[in-house]
């Protein structure tokens, strides 16, 4: 099983390597360094921002303890002298950063990280990977939520997660957004967020008959049973629920609803309704699962398909459709100077920076200007916040619950068309005019010199 | 940041409300469930088996600490008994599985676990999880690894795998299909991998120019050094690469090589190459970077593309063109009765199995055959090997080395056309007489009384 005592030493070798270089070289002046998202995968808009909690505690704690400095002796790449100065070495810089739960769009900088240029250097591995999954997931997870109208959607991705760690952050990340709950126990101890879930096709199968498992299950929790109705024949096995719902009813109990996993899930829906209804049993909810996402909500939202709620999985836990972002950790200044990089295709922008949003009559968000950071653009809303300060987080943390509202608030002022689970309309986002001066007078002396 | 001694709960919640109706209606007898991917994702033929070690470490340690049991408490489902009985439960089952590193095709029992049915239902999350993830990595591994025709393949995924844990464990499958190496320094340490990489853009572009950049990092590295040439302009970035490498030998030392991580790959390999060679350097090797899978790679490799080696990312890291396996857990025995999943499109294989595989004359892999445990079939090898008895590993695992070369050996069996990267020819798998006879007596019986 994984320690995690030793996380320092999660990042790319050339992290180190490029340490040693400075250190031997004398180069140790401060560096700015700027995370942002090239662009929008598929279908996408808008990004959430989430991660940021876990990249403040790592660079809190950021040290390498004996054994790690042990490993990289034994590599026969470092000299003695940087071994040393790597003991001792902390994380003394200062973050910048969009605060979670804040939507972002493209190029915009998400955390902006000032440190000497070691420090700075080393951290991005840890950085990018915490920023880059928890900001896809919580932009997939948005996406399902509003795609359900107003139905709950719960998360039932753990067992498709890519790992452990993917596991807690996709649960966190998604009720961050309007998920109601996960069905990961171990989140709910540790975000103290709605656990979820009542049976699985093995319990029906592992009974001689479907009804033997149902009446078995209530037993147990006589209030609160999904009873999931597909393990043979969806209709057979809403007949049987009704069944078990009225002998329920009689002792003074109440079935809670029924799942369905497999199949037509729309006609299976209506179908399954009208049993229900037809018994006049209104009130059992049901709930649709089984390979679903935001299309699928989408969908079942516009045609009225009638699931009181969703439980979405592997789609959503992976972000199957893009399950990566572009996302980039660049430096934008050494020293005095404001850096920027040319290669084909991957033009960053220079330079300490802000973003500015302006919010437009009604309280709809109306468009970004990224600007440098000590620039002010009147009347608008500046989105980066310091958080860090020589190493020590300078501001209490949101709650999740706190950041969840956060979403909440802004996203219904996001206007509908960026919102589009399909070829959303991109929201505007301008440069200020200082930055687009820095860029050019840059882009100009790099051309001459390189 | 995460701690791990609260694995036990890494669960959906749903396999704690079936654990107490099974406890309360006293259903306790054993169980086996099955572990398999029903559906190869497009273009793939074969899977790697890989996360079995974690696997059994998680099964082996398994139990919930008082911590854990409080928070349960706290849910207010869970009926005290239940929770005392929750306190000592252990896994005290048996394991079945195919090894790590070897191959498995749709449909064939990866891992079957044998226990108390509370048990083997409660592990069925963390099973997957690590099982789908692992192999599913070390199947897109495999298929780069294959792709790249002898040049070597290393890790460069960290940044973007999904979280901590999958940013391990995509280095140890990775290296357990043929990775040469890894970025990942914490995978190194903990798996006694290679570790690999030189210098980022950042590094570069921290310096007035280019050249200066390289200088300072080849007094630092005199023997090992790989200059990324593609900050400004790669042509001119081989250039200034070349002149460096003359200083270098002038001074007795050498440079191994230039990556390119940016522009049209293989013209540009092919300009660098010309470069070099005309400076009589044909011994600086040239590394390929920058968004690249298996495609790719195969591309590169039809079209000769002068790369000595690849680092391979984000799309490797992630399995971009297939981030999940249809994988699934389903019980198929349970007491004396061998059971039968019907949900639409989901049938399952009921009873205890092993695999059996065929090699032609050649000693190519000729077919599989699943059948049931206690069948045997002459000529052929079975792949199920029992590790686990009475909750504790029967025999020693494989080092990853070992693991690594039975890969090897057996993938260089498997024949050409199920390699292939687009559109394989499937391997041919069949069910034995004793698997189809059980199965359709069971359909029959599962039609009648359900």
């Amino acid at each position: 099983m994984a320690t995690e005592n030793d996380l320092a030493l999660l990042t790319d070798l050339y992290q180190l390597t490029m340490a040693q270089a400075y250190f031997q070289n004398r180069r140790m002046e401060s560096a700015t360094f700027s995370l942002f998202i090239r662009a929008y995968p598929a279908n996408r808009g808008y990004f959430v921002s989430a991660g940021l909690e876990d990249v403040l505690e790592f660079l809190e704690g950021f040290s390498f303890d004996s054994a790690a400095i042990d490993y990289l002796h034994s590599l026969k790449l470092f000299a003695d002298d940087f071994l040393d100065f790597m003991k001792s070495l902390r994380f003394t810089g200062e973050v910048w950063a969009i605060p979670e739960g804040r939507l972002f769009f493209k190029d915009e900088p998400i955390v902006e990280v000032t440190a000497p240029i070691i420090e700075a250097q080393i951290v991005e591995t840890f950085i990018i990977n915490q920023i880059n999954l928890q900001s896809l997931i919580a932009t997939k997870a948005a996406r399902c939520v509003h795609a359900a109208g107003g139905r709950a959607v719960v998360d039932f991705s753990l067992r498709r997660t890519h790992g452990i760690d993917a596991g807690m952050k996709v649960a966190r990340s998604s009720y961050l957004t309007g998920f109601a709950g996960t069905s990961n126990v171990r989140a709910g101890r540790r975000y103290g967020m709605p656990v979820v879930g009542t049976m699985a096709h093995s319990f029906v199968s592992s009974h001689d008959h479907e009804i033997d498992a149902f009446r078995s299950f209530v037993k147990s929790f006589p209030n609160n049973s999904i009873l999931l109705i597909d393990t043979y024949d969806t209709i057979a096995g809403a007949r049987n629920a009704v069944q078990v719902g009225k002998e329920m009813a009689a002792r003074g109990e109440r079935l809670q609803g029924v799942r369905i996993d497999s199949g037509d899930l729309a006609t299976l829906a209506r179908e399954v309704r009208k049993i229900f209804d037809a018994a006049d049993m209104k009130e059992v909810k049901i709930i649709g699962s089984g390979g679903l996402d935001e299309f699928d909500l989408a969908e079942f939202s516009d045609a009225n398909v009638p699931y009181n709620s969703y439980g979405v999985g592997t789609k959503m836990g992976v972000s199957g459709d893009a399950p990566w972002t572009d996302c980039a950790y660049k430096l934008v200044e050494y020293g005095e100077r404001s850096v920027l990089k040319l290669s084909t295709g991957k033009v960053s922008l220079p330079g300490r920076k802000q973003v500015f949003r302006l919010t437009a009559a009604g309280n709809q968000l109306q468009k970004d200007v990224i600007g440098l950071r000590e620039e002010s653009i009147e009347g608008t809303e500046p989105l980066l916040q310091q958080i860090m300060q020589d190493g020590r987080i300078t501001r209490p943390l949101p709650t999740l619950e706190a950041s969840r509202e956060t979403f909440r608030e802004e996203f219904s002022r996001l206007p509908n068309p960026t919102k589009a689970i399909r070829d959303p309309v991109l929201y505007p986002v301008e440069l200020s005019a200082g930055l687009s001066e820095l860029r050019q007078e840059l882009e100009r002396q790099v051309r001459r010199s390189s």
